[in-house]
């Protein structure tokens, strides 16, 4: 099923590319359920912790009636940042299912290496990995050009 | 200034104790002015994101009319965890005074000196960094005692 359920969180980040913000979609699935489906939305709501994560947690904390999202699988098109890291940490999230993994600034990959937490979800790497980078890629090189002819 | 504001986020978190939540109050000062002033309401919202500074990062931003936390000072009665030294990060505040400083789980003094980030806040301890450890300390045993008298 995560296959599944990674189609969805990419369906969601290219919600999100249309809406103009960076394409990253979040899906979290408990027993099988989705009980959350959303994107980034950190330009439209003007706010720097409105990333997908975070709002799929919003979402699946409602859902569930309580904030322990044990037995929760979290989907995400693009490897969670420090804040979503800690978010999921917090939250205690069973499992990760990520797509593109962040080069520049890789956060939940290192820091729950390199770090002692409470708790410590299961990561793993989608098969959609390279499709959920391009959908990155394509996106900022897209706002690049959008630039360039903007400053021409 | 740090002692009166560092006060006052001292009195958000003795609300956040009479709410029966973790006392940790933040209060964020933009070019001399507070412009949010609130405590820990994960209990109160059910949600394990709602800790004091993304409520006070969430304030900010909706005072400041955009997510760039710029020339702004975070006072916090407790050393962020790791979702919320992302958060501080993420929002570009410029300078975070600390209260208590966190023995378990050190997440902001560790993860800014460890890692590289593409923000670095001025990270400084308040004077009433006792207080604010001998809060939460209190808080602890208070909550200890109650669930031994539940259980006897």
């Amino acid at each position: 099923m995560d296959d599944f359920f990674m189609q969805l969180a990419m369906e969601e980040a290219r919600l999100a590319a249309l809406e103009d913000e960076i394409p990253v979609g979040a899906v979290i699935v408990y027993r099988g359920e989705v009980i959350a489906k959303t994107h980034n939305r950190k330009e439209h709501l003007e706010n720097a912790t409105k990333h997908a994560e975070i709002e799929a947690i919003d979402m699946a904390t409602k859902a569930k009636g309580n904030w322990y999202l044990d037995e929760c699988t979290l989907y995400v098109t693009m490897e969670p940042c420090m804040m979503c890291t800690g978010a999921i940490v917090l939250s205690r999230i069973d499992r990760v299912v990520i797509g593109a993994l962040e080069k520049r600034w890789p956060a939940m990959t290192t820091l729950l290496e390199q770090h002692q937490f409470n708790h410590h979800p299961d990561v793993d790497l989608s098969r959609y990995s390279k499709e959920c980078s391009r959908m990155l890629s394509e996106y900022f090189r897209k706002k690049r050009q959008e630039r360039l002819l903007k400053d021409n």
